[in-house]
């Protein structure tokens, strides 16, 4: 185990992260669905959790409809040996470049068959801090 | 490495999680901040995150002066040896018992000197699901 975080797993979900940008930006939600473990579990803000591929998938799918772009970047990872820890920091954007949405996020990769699948993710918005 | 959770982790962590939930109803904040590492990163929804455990022990103080009651949930626990990482549920009521938030956590602990703190904390309100 490498609690120090490795360089190796982390350029890995950085890459992955960015073929699921392309893929959500290219509406081919399959690519995009790839990257989640079949039991994955996801909890945006202000929604239900969603369990599994499919319905994380489709939950997805309004956004690509939209034109909206995802933008993320990778913050922290600790690498566990077969899970690894992410922090990363997210935007949407509209087609012509606003920021309609901006937070962070904490993932948990799981190493399947060799493959760096989401396991566990917690998508949480900044939108409206301080308007209260 | 036991990543298939280990019922000692498990126990641990929701010891500390019930003495959380005490401490904050008895309004002692340093009993409920002691659970936090010192560097810990604490994100709710709609806000931005939280760093160092000042600022996040300062954050719930709101919500004991309200006299609300937080119940939490554990769901799963991933054991990595010196992390390990929690998915719960929670409810805060109201004094008289009322429900005004629920939702679901991402946790990760990390053993220091022998004590599980918590490092990353992601807080996901599911209130307002389905309303939209």
């Amino acid at each position: 185990m490498n609690s120090q975080g490795s360089s190796d797993v982390k350029s890995v979900i950085e890459k992955n992260s960015k073929s699921m940008q392309e893929a959500m930006e290219n509406g081919d939600y399959d690519a995009f669905g790839s990257f989640f473990a079949e039991d994955v579990m996801f909890k945006m803000s202000g929604e239900e959790a969603l369990n599994g591929r499919e319905a994380v998938t489709n939950a997805h799918k309004p956004m690509a409809d939209q034109n909206l772009k995802l933008v993320v970047q990778t913050n922290e990872v600790l690498d566990f040996g077969d899970y690894a820890h992410e922090i990363g920091s997210y935007e949407i954007h509209t087609a012509d470049g606003q920021k309609v949405d901006h937070g962070q996020y904490s993932t948990l990769w799981k190493n399947i068959d060799g493959e760096w699948k989401i396991y566990r993710d917690f998508v949480s918005t900044s939108a409206g801090a301080g308007q209260h």
